[in-house]
C-alpha cells in the first residue's frame, strides 16, 4: 500500500487539491516534487492515482485521470457506542476500529464514565480516523457520531434501525448476536466498572439485548476491538 | 474484580509470600495494613483470599485459608508467533492478548522484522503479562516463549503438534481456519510489509496453511488481537 493522501471533496477526473496538514506532510516531510505520483482517497469510497502539478506549503494541486471505487467495505453497518477510555487508549481505539472496518463510533456519556467527549476530544478522534485510514487502505472514513448520553441511546432500540446490543455479563454470546444481526448492529460498551444497574434496565426496556464478551474482564477498547474483529473476520 | 496480587509459587493453604515489586505496590502504594484482605493468584490457575500477617518493604506474608481453581481459560491452546511491533505497540499487544485469553506468544525473528526480541524486550513482555493478568482476572499467565527465527518456526508444522497457519493475503478465511482448528492452533504473523516470499514458501512446504485477515491492511498487533478475539468469542 503506497502512501495515501486525503482530499476532502469527492474525487473526480481533473484537478484535486490537498490542503492543510496533508499538504504540509506531502511537501515538507515527504519532499514531493512536481511530476511525482501519489494515491489520493476521498473518504467516500474512491481512490485515484494523481500527478503533482503545483506545490505550495499548504496547498498541492494534482491531476487526476481516473477514479476507482474501492471495494474494501462490508455490506453490514457496525456502530459501536462506547464510553471513551482515557488518554492514549482513545487513540488506540480509533486506530484499531478503523483498521477493522467499523463504520461508526458514537462517544457515549454514561453514569460511571470518566473521559468526557468534549469538542477537543472529538476533534482528536476525527484526526485519528484520518491517520489510520491513510495507513490501512480504507476508502470510507469511519464516522465519529455526535456524543450521546446513555439515557438518549437507551430511549428505544427501534430508533437505531438495527439490532441493538449492550455488552454486559450474563447475556448471549457474541456469536449468537452475530447470528441475529450478521454484523449489522449497534453495540453499546460501558466504562470501566460497567454500566450502572439503572442503565442496563433502561437498555433492556428499550429493546437492547445483553451480550457477554467472554470469561475475562475486557478493557473498554478491547471489548470494542473484539466486536469489530469478529464482524470483520466473519464477513470476509 | 478486586486488586489481585501475584505470588510466584503455586498457592496452598498456609502462608504465602508476596515479594519485590508486588510487595512494594501493596505496601507503598496501596498502603495495605496488617489484617487487610487481598486476592492472590499464582498464574497456574488458582486464586485465594488472603489476610496480611506481616508487612515489610519488599516482602508481605499472608495467611491463605482456601485455594480455588479459576475456570477462566479455554479448552483450546492458542499460540501466536508474532514479529514484534515497535515501541509501545509491544506493550499493547501483550495487554490485549492477555485479556483475550491467548495462551502463548512466541516472538518471531523474520526477514523484514525491525524490533528484535532481545532479552530486555522479553523481560518487558513478561512484566506486561503480569500487569495485564492482575487487571483482567486471568488465572494462568500467558507464556512468553523463547524467540525463534522464521526458519526454525517454518521447519515443519508437525513439530508444533497443532494446526499451523500463516497470516498472508490470498489464504482461507479465519472462520475456515477456526472450523479446522476450533481455536487450537498456531498462527504466524509477519512484520509490517509482511513475510518475504521465501518465508511464505518455507511455511507452505512445512505444512502451514495461509489465512487471510480481511480486506484492509492490519498492523501486526491488530492482526494478533483479531485472531485472539475470534477464538475467545467463538469459544464462549
Amino acid at each position: 500500500m503506497p502512501d495515501r493522501y486525503f482530499v476532502d471533496k469527492p474525487l473526480a477526473a481533473g484537478i484535486a487539491i490537498i490542503a492543510g496538514d496533508e499538504a504540509r506532510h506531502l511537501v515538507g516531510v515527504m519532499r514531493a516534487k512536481l511530476g511525482d505520483e501519489v494515491v489520493l482517497f476521498d473518504g467516500c469510497g474512491h481512490e485515484a492515482d494523481a500527478t503533482i502539478e503545483k506545490t505550495a506549503k499548504e496547498r498541492v494541486e494534482l491531476r487526476v485521470e481516473t477514479v476507482r471505487d474501492v471495494p474494501r467495505e462490508f455490506a453490514s453497518q457496525l456502530t459501536l457506542a462506547v464510553a471513551l477510555p482515557k488518554g492514549d487508549r482513545q487513540k488506540w481505539l480509533v486506530e484499531k476500529l478503523v483498521e477493522l472496518g467499523c463504520d461508526a463510533l458514537l462517544p457515549l456519556e454514561t453514569d460511571r464514565g470518566v473521559a468526557q467527549p468534549v469538542e477537543s476530544a472529538i476533534e482528536r478522534l476525527k484526526r485519528g480516523v484520518l491517520e489510520a485510514s491513510k495507513q490501512s487502505g480504507r476508502a470510507l472514513l469511519m464516522r465519529i457520531e455526535a456524543p450521546a448520553s446513555s439515557d438518549t441511546l437507551f430511549s428505544a432500540a427501534t430508533v437505531h434501525n438495527q439490532p441493538c446490543f449492550i455488552a454486559h455479563p450474563g447475556g448471549c454470546s457474541l456469536d449468537q448476536a452475530w447470528d441475529q444481526s450478521s454484523g449489522n448492529a449497534l453495540f453499546a460498551i460501558g466504562p470501566e466498572g460497567g454500566f450502572s444497574d439503572r442503565e442496563v434496565q433502561l437498555a433492556e426496556q428499550a429493546g437492547f439485548q445483553k451480550v457477554s464478551l467472554g470469561p475475562t474482564i475486557l478493557r473498554i477498547e478491547t471489548a470494542a476491538i473484539a466486536i469489530a474483529a469478529l464482524r470483520m473476520l466473519r464477513s470476509s
